[in-house]
């Protein structure tokens, strides 16, 4: 791995640090010996959570702030080497209900973060955290850079603005930055306690509780990336100049439906039950059918390919939380 | 025309009316018969002017208010038959130097307007100016709506959701939409002082004053659209139910270099002189190149194409200022 050595003695900065990606991060980041401030503001309807760096506290210096809060993103920005860009609001439902706190947290906080680096800090270099919410419902599969942007909710439409203020600000002013179009990341620290990050944590939740989960419809194709794959492309990206100004989809090692991922559910757990149900309404007019994507681009580029299969994903994720389980809920 | 009873005592209120498309826009509703409701921040950076709907001051209800104000647009979106939401920050350059101004008015006012229509008016019909500016440096030309969506500038960025969340209200919640992608457009009543709306109001202001305009570079290919046929894509599109949820081009009838256009001027105006020079600094990062758009899209659906020609349009423009010119400086 090129990144081995590169983070060693680094000032990095993670927004969104203590939600799931981001801590898995920043554990990471701090066995590679970077200095690692973590960045959230630990909303309680998002995904940080204190239980998620349990262990690493002496190594990892923890701000509690808003990215909202330009005053303390301009402070806090100043001596970075690199910035992961992760604060987020990330459900869809939310987003329609409150499409204002949307906006501010994924397009005018984003702005004000890059806007910070170009004034205090022009040789940071960002990797933004994006997702292939953009797309909206998909022409052809697999899904590549090339397909048009349809996003099919506020925080789509927010996340497309978030992603290209970064794209702009490398192709004009030079503040390296890329994105990574993230697909269904699922595994240790992720939110379970309800779907506002992926369904997935519900349904792992639910099993483990030895309760019955749903399974909407369940004839939807989809990949998943586990969170250390997820993890390695945030660090690829942060090392390569290739990088620089370009957005790249991350993918899964295989797709399933996700009536296959529920039974491979209930079979790593050695047990469980689903019921199958038709979409809510709400839910099905936002609804974006199969998807699935190519991610040949961040593989030509950066080398990355996700390593670990589904099987091996969920064994880890569920014996996480049948360890951990009263730290989420 | 389908349109020349249709708005016959119907209620339109128009964003940025007193602006350059908006106030055409509210002149040939004003003839059509349609009660109008003008509403314009007059922000003297802005294309609001007075002037621009003189002589109709009796036919046309004016007031001076702003799309950022949540609590007003709530209020006089009631009642309204359709909304030509027109108001916008147009500046590339102001869009660079102040993008949270710039985010406020295309982005959250945006949001805040058809939050408004769904809450308080789901009936109404939006018709939104979006621009070619989306694209930013062509793949290839002419361009069509199926080309990547790659901004520029935070402008274009910004414009991008706000075309998106009319889209998906639409798409979502039934509040019937649609947005014009314009390119280049020009004619009597655009802002002339500087080139926050369009570079040739420039050269037509200082071609008219007797002194040289300038031209950058000269090789560049664009398309332009004569006001008059612009309003008429926005009535097409209003009164038209297989325009909702959909995104048109707009172009011009012929395409010509930046010289072309120079000379033309020159021509139109019975002499007048430039000087050619190279671009600035701050301009030659956010250039695009040549541009001009793939409109068969509005025109089989809507029957829309441009029907002044160039040296028609750049005659009856330059009258305009010829008489008008102490107006707009």
């Amino acid at each position: 791995m090129q990144f081995e050595t590169a983070f060693t003695g680094r000032r990095v900065l993670i927004t969104g640090a203590l939600g799931f990606i981001g801590s898995n991060l920043a554990r990471r980041l701090a066995e590679l010996g970077a200095q690692v401030l973590a960045v959230d503001s630990l909303i309680p309807e998002y995904g940080g959570n204190l239980f998620n760096i349990a262990g690493l506290e002496d190594r990892v210096q923890v701000n509690i702030s808003d990215v909202r809060d330009a005053h303390s993103m301009r402070y806090l920005v100043q001596g970075q080497d690199y910035l992961f860009n992760l604060a987020g609001q990330t459900s869809h439902m939310d987003s329609m209900n409150d499409p204002d706190a949307d906006l501010e947290i994924n397009c005018r906080a984003q702005l004000s973060i890059l806007e910070a680096c170009r004034k205090y800090n022009p040789a940071i270099k960002l990797v933004f955290a994006s997702t292939r919410q953009l797309y909206g419902k998909p022409d052809y599969l697999p899904v590549d850079e090339k397909h048009l942007l349809r996003p099919v909710d506020v925080n789509g439409i927010n996340k497309m603005a978030g992603e290209w203020y970064h794209i702009l600000y490398n192709n004009v002013y030079g503040i390296r930055s890329c994105a990574l179009r993230l697909t269904n990341t699922y595994g240790p620290r992720m939110r379970i306690k309800d779907a506002r990050q992926t369904f997935l944590g519900v349904w792992i939740r639910l099993v483990v509780e030895g309760k019955p989960f749903e399974v909407w419809e369940g004839h939807q194709l989809r990949d998943f990336t586990f969170v250390d794959d997820a993890v390695e492309a945030f660090l690829l990206a942060a090392v390569s100049e290739d990088s620089n100004g370009e957005i790249f989809n991350l993918g899964g090692e295989s797709v399933v439906s996700l009536k296959e991922l529920a039974d491979l559910v209930v079979e790593m757990n050695g047990g469980g039950e689903y019921l199958t149900r038709s979409y809510p309404a709400d839910r099905k007019r936002i609804d974006i059918g199969d998807y699935y994507a190519d991610f040949g681009r961040v593989h030509s580029t950066l080398g990355w390919q996700p390593r670990t299969n589904l099987r091996e994903g969920l064994r880890q994720t569920l014996e996480f939380y049948r360890e951990h389980l009263a730290k989420y809920l």
